[in-house]
């Protein structure tokens, strides 16, 4: 059998017995077979080599496969798989709670460890409210922004906007307020009466960058604004830098750029290169202490089975190694600079809206007939366009982004840009 | 520095940096520090074997580092780490759902995969909710047991038993209707009302052996006739199989073993023999339609960046081999058969409430002069007894469990048993 009809058979097996997230299998919609990777490639079973312009949803950081981590996971797999984490430790989730305490500047005290995205913002989120739990204050609001995306586990679903991917949920999940990005007066004024009326538990917030939601970005104003009220009035704020973190908008971490720096911090995605599952959630000696006592009921009962997996944590330590290094900032600033020039280029056309960047993060949404939204048409086109230029791209709707692992070459980059130009260009004749 | 300073060492880092889960810090209870794992055995620093008898946290299936999955691990993280999801597909992923679909026996058709025990549930509870919702139906309330224990973010917790774990979020969570697994006519009684009410979206359960809530275990009786009840009102039933598949409780699933299967089942822990995260909802045709359109309204929008993780599902398939093997029967058969000696011996002691096993799993209460709960305080001192016996038990306040792993040796299990008889007959006295 050669390669096409192997994949081919493979396609027709998936459609047989599997359910891909965020999927519409009525569509039937292409489905590529990967076959291996390497760095910033991805190799279908032909051998055609597509550059995974989108990091595998923004987890990839140093390239597929990193010779140094297949090393480290191998090793620790085969000297300690995994314990369970209560009552027990070991090495590699010490060291790397240390690291991340560290590279986080001294601003954190204690390390959860979770699974995902969605367990680190529900870890986030329980943490707030029983913080208040334990002072004696039931507080079950939460404010979020508007067109946040947090996850898609209950709790972190109820803090992300409300939309197609809640609505048949709706009437289950707990109270949110939500601010724009825009930080109007009345925005302001809302946030005033939402943290007097003494029911929010906490301010949760994907600092400067929005992933899901439309790859939109806002102003450093409006959430120094936000983040200036909830600090007056003792109000946890959580910042979700699953996707900002680890350098993804050129800082280490957006959030510790602003003026107040979050209680409580959500990574995972880029924590182990995108290789496999960890989450960390960080947390001050501040939100900390109130857990601590000889009272049961003060525990925070949170917990999962491969909490603090050694696999993950050695894999992850490396891979903040890698991203510490002088070379990965070297990276980040080529591919960042890289984006300004694109995203001038791409100002000069008439049929892309609000050309953005931010640090190695390029976005622009499409013009066309239907409004801007994650359903929008456009999509199906966008990739098969990119397919063609054996570049993975995965629009939001008609918000087209990029976002390639930090090794990328500049050469490799220059050629997805060209395409994205290529692309908008075709599309203004 | 020697093996013990080193371990007092990192314990001192690790109490600086780190928040364990379920973990009272207050009360600077002990802590193992863990430095490598081998078959049933986690051997600490100074070289001291400990019997691994609750399978750290249920999830070791066939032994620590197992060679055969450190191999399979190794070689796919170098051939293909990760890809996101949708829209790619790869071999580990497809022959894993295969593998799962035969494995249950051709009951389902869908394999959505997701990280952990949590999400598994979230994503099966989500399924039922929006099937309802695609057919133009809002149905909010589950139907669960009582001490019922499904995970730890919002939705998941939610269907579990309300207390000490969910105090300070009870004001945020989805109503849940419980029915105790007595199954008294009061409770059929109960049921029947929920169904007739149009209001109830899923019936969830952990099939014949509840885990958190108390190692709990009921008879087929009852989830028959609630099983039953469900089906004539087409209530979508959700097995949580998270702790009780591949084989914990003798039969590989315990929920096919029943007189209705049910439409949706939960897997996860011995999935990828405990060794890293994994999760996998399958769910029946009837399921699945509802949801395959030309409408994105109608699509399941949920996903977590590491779905379908390669690594973890080569894993897995690997570890669904053994499981699936006569050896692995047989091992299971053996613990199942010293359980029930055990069980019998249990019986004789005064201080020891209600012995019980169920296949690999043994449990029994132990009389103190507080009732049964997990804040008991005899926990201490069951885990430092067992400590000195080189044998790792957690219990749950004053319920003592053992789950080993299936290659423990009869000899070794032997032991662990006699430890058991020893302690409760130190307590009789």
């Amino acid at each position: 059998m050669n390669s096409t009809s192997s994949s081919n058979d493979l396609i027709n097996r998936d459609r047989k017995s599997l359910w891909h997230p965020f999927t519409q299998h009525g569509l039937n919609e292409e489905l590529l077979v990967i076959s291996r990777a390497a760095g910033a490639y991805l190799y279908l079973s032909d051998g055609t080599k597509l550059l995974d312009a989108i990091s595998s949803w923004w987890c990839n950081l140093h390239g597929h496969c990193h010779p140094e981590l297949v090393e480290v996971a191998s090793r620790q797999f085969a000297k300690l798989d995994h314990v369970l984490f209560a009552g027990c430790t070991h090495e590699p989730a010490v060291e790397l709670a240390e690291a991340l305490l560290e590279a986080t500047s001294g601003k954190f005290e204690r390390v959860f460890y979770s699974d995902n995205g969605s367990t680190a913002v529900e870890v986030a989120l329980k943490m707030a409210i029983q913080w208040w739990f334990n002072q004696g204050e039931v507080r079950s609001t939460i404010v979020a922004l508007e067109d946040a995306y947090h996850g898609d586990t209950f709790g972190a679903m109820a803090a992300g906007a409300r939309g197609i991917f809640s609505a048949p949920f709706n009437a289950m999940m707990f109270d949110v307020s939500y601010l724009s990005t825009a930080g109007s007066s009345d925005d302001v004024e809302k946030l005033h009466d939402l943290v007097s009326s003494n029911t929010i538990a906490a301010f949760i917030y994907e600092p400067l960058a929005q992933g899901a939601g439309g790859m939109k970005m806002y102003s450093e104003d409006t959430i120094n604004s936000y983040l200036s009220i909830c600090k007056e009035h003792n109000i946890p704020c959580i910042a979700d830098e699953v996707m900002t973190g680890f350098g993804r908008t050129g800082p280490l971490f957006s959030s510790l750029t602003l003026k107040h720096s979050p209680d409580i911090l959500c990574l995972s995605k880029g924590l182990t290169n995108g290789t496999m599952p960890l989450s960390a959630t960080l947390c001050t000696a501040q939100i900390y202490d109130e857990f601590v006592s000889k009272d049961h009921t003060r525990t925070f009962f949170h917990g999962h089975t491969f909490t603090g997996n050694p696999i993950a944590c050695s894999v992850a330590l490396k891979s903040l190694e890698l991203t510490m290094s002088t070379d990965c900032e070297k990276q980040r600033a080529q591919i960042t600079e890289q984006n300004r020039q694109c995203v001038e280029q791409l100002a000069q056309c008439d049929s892309v809206l609000n050309p953005r960047y931010r640090g190695t993060i390029l976005a622009f949404d499409l013009q066309t007939s239907d409004e801007t939204s994650y359903t929008n048409s456009a999509k199906t086109k966008i990739v098969e366009f990119f397919r063609t230029k054996n570049v993975l791209i995965r629009p939001l709707g008609n918000t087209i982004y990029c976002m390639p692992p930090y090794c990328t070459s500049p050469v490799d980059l220059k050629e997805a840009h060209e395409a994205i130009i290529d692309y908008v260009t075709q599309t203004c004749v």
